[in-house]
C-alpha cells in the first residue's frame, strides 16, 4: 500500500491537491487541500462551511487530483471552477464521481470520521485510482510561491486583514523573476478574485 | 526543441536543478543552480569565484540534474557532497562528465559565452540526456520551504547578516508541520552547515 501511494505521489507529510467531491445532487466541486500521510495512515482536515465539508458528509467519498497547474488552484480555492474541468468516473457501486480531467493522477477515497465539529478529521482509504501522466517537474519557485499566495487569499477571504495582502504581494518579485506566464496568470488571478 | 525541453521538465521561468560540472582534472562539482528558459531560448547565470564558474570557464560544459532530493539541494549548496552522488556519462567526444547518479532526469549542455565578469551569463546547448524517472509529485511546502531556506543560507554565507538568519527560522513551522522526515532532516542539516 505504502509503495502504491508513493506511485501516487502522496508521500510522507502534507501533499497540497485538488480535492474534487459532488454533492448528492450531483453538482461537482473542487478544492486545494492538503492529504496529511503520516506513519502509513492518510487524513485529511476539512473545514465545516466549505462545500467539501458537506460533499463528504452526504458521499463518504473524496479524490485527490494531482496537478501543477497554479490557476486551477487559485481558481478552486477563490471561486468555482468551470464544469469542463471535471470528468466522472464510476464508482464501483456505479456512481458517477468527479475527477480533474487534466490531472496527472487521480485517487478516490472513502472518508472514515466518527464525529463532525469545526474540522471534520478524516482518515481515508482508497478506492481506486489512475495515474494519466507522470512528469518531471523541477522546482519553479513562482509556482511555489503562487501555491503560498493562494494559503494567505483565503486566510484573507475570511478575517480581511491588510497583514494577508502584504504577505501575498511580496510574492510578486519571485513570480516575476522566477515563473513563466502560466504563474504570472495565476497570482494575477488571485487579485481579481479576492 | 521545445516539446523536449518540457519532457525533461525544462519550463518557461526559472528551473531549480542541481548543476554538475567537472574540473579539467576530472573532480566532479555539484550545486543548485536555476536554469532560466525564456522565449525559447536557455540560459544560466553564475557568479564568478564559485567552482561551477571555473569548471564552466574550462570546459564550457554543464549538466542540469532534475531532483527531488532535499538533502541533496543543502549538501550541494552549502559544503561538497560525496563522490557516490555521481556517476560518470560518456560525452560524445569519449569525455567522462559527472551526473546525478539518483537523478530523474539529466540534461548535458554546451555553454555559450562571451566574457567572464562578476556573473558569468551562458545561453545554454542541449548535447544529450536521459530521463530515468518521470513521477507524480504533489506540492509539499516542507520541500518548497527547503529550498528557500537554502537560498537564504547561501546569502548568511556570504553576507552574515542575521536577518538571514531569522528568515530561515521563520521557515521552521511550514516543514515540520508540513514535510516528512526528508524534508526535517534537510532542514536540520541547513544549520549545521552554516
Amino acid at each position: 500500500m505504502n509503495l502504491e501511494l508513493d506511485r501516487y505521489g502522496l508521500w510522507e507529510g502534507i501533499n497540497e491537491v485538488i480535492v474534487t467531491t459532488v454533492s448528492l445532487d450531483g453538482k461537482p466541486n473542487a478544492a486545494p487541500i492538503g492529504i496529511i500521510r503520516r506513519e502509513g495512515k492518510l487524513m485529511v482536515r476539512v473545514y465545516n462551511g466549505s462545500q467539501t465539508y458537506s460533499n463528504i458528509m452526504e458521499t463518504r467519498l473524496l479524490a485527490a487530483n494531482m496537478v501543477y497547474d497554479p490557476v486551477l488552484f487559485v481558481r478552486s480555492a477563490l471561486s468555482d471552477v468551470d464544469d469542463d474541468v471535471f470528468k466522472f468516473i464510476k464508482t464501483d457501486n456505479g456512481e458517477d464521481f468527479p475527477v480533474i480531467a487534466d490531472c496527472n493522477a487521480w485517487m478516490l477515497f472513502e472518508a472514515e470520521f466518527n464525529s463532525e465539529n469545526t474540522v471534520l478529521v478524516a482518515e481515508l482509504h482508497p478506492v481506486t485510482g489512475t495515474i494519466r501522466q507522470q512528469e518531471i517537474r523541477p522546482v519553479n519557485r513562482a509556482f511555489n510561491a503562487v501555491i503560498e499566495a493562494v494559503i494567505l487569499a483565503t486566510r484573507y477571504k475570511i478575517f480581511r486583514k491588510d497583514k494577508y495582502l502584504l504577505q501575498i504581494e511580496s510574492y510578486s518579485n519571485t513570480i516575476y523573476k522566477c515563473g513563466g506566464s502560466t504563474e504570472k496568470n495565476a497570482y494575477d488571478l488571485i487579485f481579481r478574485l479576492l
